[in-house]
């Protein structure tokens, strides 16, 4: 078996899904001012999602899958906000507003200065979660008999560039954390980030510069 | 909110993945002479699998997601091996076979009574899990360090026909499974089969004639 037969999985060449990932020192980091929460408690969220629903119909968010190199290993960039919440860069669209368009917005907002410092290439849809109803929990299909969804939230890959500033708010920090630590750890990182593994599991990760 | 946004999750046009499922009874079933398992322990099936892999190197697995429609759901179709292990269908590659014959060759064998039988159409690749060692689980990623994995497993939706006869050994139960049951869990179905909502959350299902 060759060296080249392990790093694309024995897989064809007409399927190979190749992303390059560079190492996480090649990006830079920085800091700025906090975005507050739009919500004080869990009951203001409730109100504020009920009203938007009201008013434009289910909520939808984008997220994105920012992969980077340590440890010659895949590494996943993870918000961190109030010690005990992970998640995805990213946010809810406006109402008409392409996920494209919407992503890169909220990309610019949580992790860079302006909208001009960061790159975002952003590619396929990874996976769609949906919430059926106000309070239930999201998940990776629509629940049978189920018409009118409350909230769907959409993952896609988004390829970095070579090097990059980040630029994020006071009161979350980026960490980087491996797959193999995400994998299955539904209680720390939630339903959502502790399935990209699987997500991403048919990729093969090019770890250039290493 | 119209009823297109909520069928196509508000996506864009551009990144619409459909895939058309037909009621599950559109399907025939049968029953052929069962299929042996090679291995009357978990020691024999070891030993075989350390031997195949000092010849041929790491053992390639390809299986396959095959969707019918049932209640208004998505439902999976399982085989039920020995009334406790679910596995989708399909096995190992022989050396030099590429991903679409191996998967045709080993649907043929567990579901249908010759080649002619049935007809597969393979999709594309959901997601690939690795065996670092003899005895270890799987990953959806190959683990830092790890050079030369001993078994790869390799999912692929196909896609099926209208209508079809499907003809399954008398030692196995092909089921199918809502995916709303799947989900998690883990403990029933194992780490593959219980991924499987999840790479399928960015598709959308055509339930056609119902």
């Amino acid at each position: 078996m060759g060296a080249d037969q392990v790093e694309n999985g024995g897989r064809d060449d007409s399927d190979k899904v190749e992303v390059n990932i560079y190492p996480l020192n090649s990006y830079y980091f920085g800091s700025k001012h906090a975005i507050p929460s739009k919500d004080y408690s869990l009951h203001d969220h409730l109100q504020r999602f009920k009203s938007n629903y009201a008013a434009s119909g289910m909520r939808i968010n984008v997220e994105a899958v920012l992969m980077v190199e340590l440890f010659k290993h895949p590494h996943l960039l993870v918000l961190q906000i109030k010690n005990s919440i992970y998640k995805l860069p990213g946010g809810r669209l406006r109402p008409g507003e392409s996920d494209t368009d919407g992503l890169k917005r909220k990309l610019a907002k949580k992790l860079s200065l302006d909208e001009d410092e960061g790159q975002w290439e952003v590619g396929e849809c990874l996976g769609i979660w949906w919430r059926s109803d106000f309070e239930t929990l999201m998940h990776p299909f629509l629940p049978p008999n189920v018409k009118h969804p409350k909230e769907c939230t959409k993952l896609f890959l988004v390829k970095l560039p070579e090097t990059q500033r980040f630029t994020v708010p006071k009161n979350m920090k980026l960490l980087s954390v491996p797959l193999c630590q995400i994998q299955e750890n539904h209680k720390i990182y939630g339903p959502i980030v502790s399935a990209v593994p699987q997500l991403l599991s048919k990729f093969t990760f090019n770890m250039i510069g290493i």
